[in-house]
C-alpha cells in the first residue's frame, strides 16, 4: 500500500520560545489534500542513573500543562548540535550532581509522532558519583533516589505516568535482569 | 522545596484543527516570572491487541512530522467526551477490524510532560475477533500481526521508537510473564 504524504507548502504559524509550529498543504496517497500540523524540535536526552545499591535518581518537578508535579528521570533538551550523549551528561551533572562512568545507549523514544518530530535518546547511566548540582536559577528540580524494584513496581501499578521515564525503565529492568 | 508555578495570564496564541497553543505568563517559586507554551490535547487510547496464538496487531502509517513510516500500536484521540476505554474499542475496531471480549487497563501515558496535557489510556485487549475494518477515505493504514517475543525483541532492539508502543509493549509483556 502507497502510505507516503508529500509536501505542497508550509507555513510557519507560531513562532514561539519552545514551540514553533507549521501547518503543511499536503497530498495524501489517494491525491486528495489536507493539512498537517506540527513542531519541530531539537530533541532530548533522558538517563535512567542507576547506583552501585540499586537506586535510581529521580525528579520531582512541577509540569505546568498538569498543574502539578510529576515524578520524572532527568532529562533535558540537546543545545543546538549538541551530542545527545554530551546532553544525556550534561543535563544529569546539572539537574541531579550525578557524573557516570558507564553509559549504556537504549533507544530512540518518539514521544508524539503525530505532531512532533522530538527524539528523545534513553541513556542508562552506571558507576556513579554524586558532585554537586548545578540548577539555573529559575529551575526547581527536587531529587531523589527509589529503589529500582520499587520503581518498576510503581510503573506497573500506573504511579510513573510521564512517558519518556516508563519506557527508560522498563527497559533497563529487562537490560539489567 | 516548594516547586508550585502560578499562573499571571493565559493567550491563545495559535487556534489550529489539533494544535491550539497557550502562552502563559507564570509566577515561579522564587517570585520571579517568566511564559510557558503548551497545548492543551483531548486525550487518547493505545492498544495492545493480542491475538490467541500471542500475535499483536501492528500499524504501519506514514507520520509526517519524521517523513516516514512508523510502526506502532492501534491508538487515537478520544472524541468529545468519550470514554478512553470506548475509544480504544473504536479505534482498534476501525483501524483494523479486531474487538476483543476482554480488555486491561494498563496506566496512564503522558508523552510530553514539558509541553501538552496529553495523557494516552494504555490497554491491553484479548480474546480478538477479526470483523470489518472501517478506515476513513483519508486514512492510510497497513495492519500487520507480529509475534509478540519479537515485538518485544524490536523494541529492546530500538527498532521500535514509538513512545506509546515503546511503554505499552512492554507494560504488556510484564503483565503476561
Amino acid at each position: 500500500m502507497n502510505l507516503e504524504e508529500k509536501q505542497i507548502s508550509t507555513q510557519r504559524v507560531y513562532d514561539g520560545a519552545l514551540l514553533k509550529v507549521n501547518k503543511d498543504q499536503i497530498e495524501l496517497p489517494n491525491k486528495n489534500t489536507t493539512i498537517r500540523e506540527y513542531f519541530n524540535h531539537p530533541g532530548a536526552s533522558c538517563v535512567v542513573a542507576l547506583t552501585d545499591d540499586n537506586k535510581v535518581v529521580i525528579e520531582r518537578q512541577f509540569r505546568y500543562p498538569f498543574h502539578s508535579i510529576i515524578t520524572e528521570l532527568p532529562a533535558g533538551k540537546l543545545d543546538k548540535g549538541e551530542d545527545p550523549l554530551v546532553a544525556a551528561k550534561r543535563e544529569l551533572k546539572e539537574e541531579t550532581g550525578y557524573t557516570a562512568k558507564r553509559w549504556t545507549y537504549m533507544g530512540d523514544f518518539y514521544p508524539s509522532v503525530a505532531y512532533t518530530d522530538e527524539n528523545i535518546r534513553l541513556y542508562l547511566a552506571q558507576d556513579l558519583t554524586l558532585e554537586e548540582q548545578h540548577l539555573d536559577d529559575d529551575e526547581f528540580v527536587e531529587v531523589e533516589l527509589i529503589d529500582f524494584q520499587e520503581l518498576v513496581n510503581m510503573v506497573m501499578q500506573g504511579k510513573i505516568k510521564d512517558g519518556k521515564s516508563i519506557a527508560a525503565i522498563l527497559k533497563a529492568d529487562k537490560i539489567i535482569s
